[in-house]
C-alpha cells in the first residue's frame, strides 16, 4: 500500500469510529432515557431499538474492512503525528477486542446476561440464591470461553484478557503485588482506626425528613461548586445513581432518601468527579478513540478524588456544613462542622460494599476478585459461591452475612457478566489517593480553595494530567505523569492514616 | 425464484424493516430528548447522532438487497396473507421513495434544509424577509429537483410525488376538488357565523396568573379522562406541542402560558388524539410498515377529532368547566360553563394558523396549498413570496399582516423543506367531522359518555375503525370504511352550521 493509501485508509478509519462514537452516544442517550425517563411499557420496544444500535455498532466495527483498513493503516503509523498514531493504537485495540469473540458467542452472551441479570433481580428480592446458581453457572461458563477466545487473540492469561477491557494494559500481577501490600497493612490500619474513633465523639446523623426538592437545590449548588456546567449537562432521578450521556452532554443521577440527605450528595459529588473527567476530555479528539476516556481505574479515580478526597478534607466539609444547616433549617449539634465531618468519615466493617466507608472498602473488593479470579480459572463453581463468600467476609472483614441478598448476591456485577471490572474500583481509590496528594504538591493554594468552594485549581490540575490526555497513554502512564511514580499503596496509606489518626 | 425462495425473502425484509423500525425509534427517543431535556450545550453531538442514525437507515433501505429482496418477495406476493400482501406493498412503496431521490440531493437537501431552518429562526426574530430568500430559493429548487426525481421514479405530478410522501395515494385533483368545495361556502359562512356571534354574548378570557404545575396536574387529569395511559407515556414541555416516541412508548408535549390555561389545555387534548392513534395501531405488527400509522391526513383527523369534535362539545365542556373552576379556584362568570364554552368556540379572521379557530383554518391551509403548488411549479420565486402572501390573506380572510414575521414566515415547514404537507391539516379536519358525525350515529351513547368524561365509546369506534388497521389501506378507503361514504365536506360544514349557527 502507498503512503498516500495508507494516509486515507486512517482517514477513512476516522470516519468509521466517529460513526461508531455517534452510535455510543445514541445508545447513551436511550440508556439514561430508561434509567430517568421511561415509561415501564416502554422496555420492550427500548430493548428493541438498543439491541438493533448495538448489533450495527458491533458489525460496522468488525466489518472486514475495518480489518483491511487497519492493515492498510498501520503501514503508514510512523509517519503520523503522536495523536493520531495513538488514536490508531486505540483503534487497534478496540477493534482486537470486538473481534476476538466469535459472533455466535456475543450473541449467546448477550442473551445470557439479560436472562441471569433478571433472574438475580427477583433472586435477590427473595433472597433465593438456588434459583441465580444455574444461570450464573451458565453464565460463568460463557464467560470463560469468551476470555478464553480473547486470550487466545491477545495473547494474554484469559482474566488478564478481561481485566484489559476495563482497564487497558492493566495485568492481574499488578493488582496481585497492590493487593498484597494492602493486605499487609489495611487490617490492622482498620483495627487501630477504629479504636481511636472510639475513643472521640460518635457521629450524630442530622434527622429529617428532608424533602427531595431541597435536597435536589444543593446538589445543584455543590455541583456548581465543583463547576458542573448545566448547559452541558443536567441532575436527574435513578435507582442507582450513575453518569450517562455524552462529554458534551453529560447526564448524572442520583437517589434521594428523606431521612437522609448526606448519601445522596455525596452520590452527587462522585458523579459530578467522572462528569468532569468526560468534559475535561481533549476537545479536538471528541469522537475519536483516542479522546475517549481511559478505563474505569481512571475514572473512579477521578470521582473518588472529588467524592473521598477532596469531598470529606476538612476545608470543604468547613465550608460546606453551615451551608447545609442554613439550606435544610437544621439545628443542634449534629449540624455543627466538626459532627457532619465525623458523619462523613464514620469507619466500621460492613456488608453492603456500596456503603463501605474508605477504609474498608478495599477489602470488599479484594474478596470479590479473590472469588472472580476463581471463577474465571474454574476452580470455583457459582454452587460453591456463597460458602466461599461468607467465609471472606469472615477473614478479612470480621463479619458474616446473615443472608446471600446481603451477600453473595448483592452487586449486579456478576450477573451482569462483568467479571474483571471490581478491581479497578480499589486501583482507582489507589489512584485518587495519590493523585491527590501530586495535586496539593503541586498547587499550594488548593485545600484554601476548597475551603472556600472552590474546586477550580484542583480541576485545573487534573484537566491537564488527567482529562486532557485522553487515550493517549496508559492508565499508569497518566497516573506516573501526574504524580512522578507509578500506582502504589504508598499514598493512600499515608492519607488513611492523616485522615484516621492524624498521624 | 422458488417459493421457498420467495418466502424467505419476504422474512429478511421484515428483519430488515424490523431493523429500520428499532432505528426509528431510537430516532424519536433522540430528538423528544433534544426538544424536552437536552441542555444547549449538547446541539451538536446530538446533531451527529441523529445524522448518522438518519444515514444508516438510509444506507439499510436503499441497499441493493432491499431491492432485490422486494423483487424477489413481490413474486409470492399472491401466496401470503392479506396483512402480509399489504406489508410487502407498504415495504415497496416507501423503498420507491426513499430511492427516488438520488444520495448526493440527499445530502443536499439535508444540509440545505438545516441551514435554511436556522436562517429562518433569526429571521423570523427580526422581521427580516429579505434574509431568509437566497435560502429559501436555493432550497426550493432543491425541492423541485426532488419532486422532479420522485415524479419520475413514482409515475406522478412533481407535486403528487411530494404529497404522496405525508399522505400516501393523496393528489392534488382530491384537494383541488374539496378546496373548491370549501371556498364555496366557507367565506359566506363564516361572514354568518361572525355576525351570529356579534349579537351573543362576548366570551370572557379566565383571569390568571395560573400556576405551571396546576395546568399540568389538569392537563395529565384531562388525559386520563381521555384514556391516554401513563405507564405507556409521558407529558412534557417544549417550545412547540408534539407527539414523539413509540406507539408503546408515547411522548407528547404541550406549553404552559401562565396568563391563560385554555390554550395549552387543548393542546394537550390535541396531542392525546395524536397519541391514542398510535397506540392503538395494530399491535401485532409493531415495527412493520403495515403497522405504522397511514399518513398526515389520518394522523390530524385524529388529533383534531378530540380537540376540534368531541372536545368542543356542549357535553364535554359542561364536565369540563366546573372542574377547572374547581382546580384553579375561579370565580365569577368567565368560568361558567357557558362562558367557557363561548371561549374555546370564538370565530374571527387572525393572522397565525396554530391559532386559528377551526372556521377560519382551512382559509389560512388554502392560501399555503396555493403559494405552495406555485412555487413547486416554478411560477412562485421566493422573493415574491411577501407579496402574494398577502394578497392572499386580503382575498380570504380580509385582513393584512402588519409584517412578515405575522406573515409568510409564521411557519416552520416552508424553511424546513416540507412542501406537500399543509393541505393534510384541513384534510384531516374533513375527515375528523366526518368520523366523528359517523361514530355519533354507530354509537348512541357517545356524546352522553363524553359528559360524564368518558372518552371510550368514541376511542372504541376509531381503535375499530381508525387505529387498528394500521397502513393496511388507503387513507380513503379508511375514511369510506369508517364512515361510509368518501372523504367530503358535507360532514364538516353541517358541524360548523351546527356548533355555530345553531342550525
Amino acid at each position: 500500500m502507498t503512503a498516500r493509501n495508507s494516509t486515507a485508509a486512517y482517514e477513512a478509519l476516522k470516519d468509521r469510529f466517529a460513526r461508531l462514537s455517534a452510535l455510543g452516544g445514541a445508545q447513551a442517550v436511550l440508556h439514561w432515557d430508561r434509567a430517568t425517563m421511561m415509561p415501564e411499557g416502554g422496555a420492550e420496544a427500548r430493548a428493541e431499538q438498543q439491541a438493533v444500535l448495538s448489533l450495527i455498532a458491533h458489525e460496522t466495527l468488525t466489518a472486514p474492512e475495518t480489518g483491511d483498513l487497519l492493515e492498510g493503516a498501520a503501514e503508514a503509523a510512523d509517519a503520523l503525528a503522536e495523536w493520531d498514531r495513538a488514536n490508531l493504537r486505540e483503534m487497534a485495540r478496540i477493534h482486537a477486542h470486538a473481534t476476538a469473540t466469535p459472533a455466535d458467542l456475543v450473541m449467546q452472551l448477550s442473551r445470557a446476561k439479560s436472562r441471569t441479570e433478571m433472574i438475580w433481580r427477583k433472586a435477590r428480592a427473595a433472597n433465593d440464591y438456588a434459583s441465580l446458581a444455574p444461570a450464573l453457572a451458565e453464565l460463568i461458563a460463557l464467560i470463560r470461553e469468551q476470555a478464553a477466545a480473547k486470550a487466545e487473540a491477545l495473547g494474554l492469561d484469559p482474566y488478564d484478557a478481561l481485566l484489559d477491557g476495563y482497564d487497558p494494559g492493566r495485568r492481574a500481577t499488578d493488582i496481585d503485588r497492590l493487593f498484597a501490600e494492602l493486605e499487609g497493612f489495611l487490617p490492622g490500619l482498620l483495627q487501630e482506626v477504629m479504636e481511636h474513633q472510639a475513643k472521640g465523639r460518635p457521629a450524630i446523623a442530622p434527622e429529617g425528613p428532608f424533602s427531595v426538592a431541597l435536597q435536589e437545590k444543593i446538589g445543584r449548588e455543590v455541583m456548581g461548586f465543583m463547576g458542573f456546567d448545566f448547559a452541558h449537562g443536567r441532575l436527574d432521578v435513578s435507582h442507582h445513581p450513575f453518569t450517562g450521556g455524552v462529554p458534551d452532554d453529560s447526564r448524572i443521577t442520583t437517589r434521594y432518601d428523606e431521612s437522609d440527605f448526606t448519601e445522596s450528595l455525596m452520590a452527587v459529588v462522585h458523579e459530578t468527579g467522572h462528569s468532569l473527567y468526560e468534559r475535561g476530555l481533549p476537545q479536538d479528539w471528541r469522537g475519536q478513540p483516542v479522546g475517549r476516556s481511559r478505563g474505569m481505574t481512571i475514572h473512579e479515580s477521578q470521582s473518588l478524588l472529588f467524592e473521598m478526597q477532596a469531598g470529606r478534607t476538612e476545608a470543604f466539609i468547613a465550608f460546606l456544613a453551615p451551608r447545609l444547616k442554613a439550606a435544610f433549617g437544621g439545628e443542634g449539634p449534629a449540624w455543627e462542622t466538626a459532627n457532619i465531618l465525623r458523619h462523613y468519615r464514620r469507619v466500621r466493617p460492613s456488608l453492603i460494599r456500596v456503603q463501605a466507608d474508605e477504609v474498608t472498602y478495599p477489602l470488599h473488593v479484594m474478596l470479590r476478585y479473590r472469588l472472580e479470579r476463581a471463577m474465571i480459572a474454574g476452580e470455583l463453581d457459582a454452587a460453591e459461591l456463597p460458602a466461599a463468600w461468607n467465609e471472606g467476609m469472615e477473614k478479612l472483614l470480621g463479619i458474616v452475612p446473615p443472608d446471600d441478598a446481603q451477600g453473595c448476591m448483592q452487586d449486579i456485577h456478576w450477573p451482569s457478566g462483568s467479571f474483571g471490572y471490581f478491581p479497578t474500583y480499589t486501583l482507582g481509590a489507589l489512584a485518587a489517593a495519590q493523585l491527590f496528594a501530586a495535586a496539593k504538591a503541586a498547587v499550594p493554594e488548593l485545600e484554601a480553595a476548597l475551603g472556600e468552594g472552590d474546586f477550580m485549581p484542583l480541576t485545573r490540575f487534573m484537566r491537564e494530567k488527567v482529562h486532557g490526555q485522553g487515550s493517549r497513554l496508559t492508565p499508569d502512564e497518566i497516573i506516573e505523569g501526574a504524580t512522578g511514580a507509578p500506582l502504589g499503596t504508598v499514598a493512600f496509606r499515608r492519607h488513611i492514616e492523616a485522615r484516621y489518626l492524624g498521624k
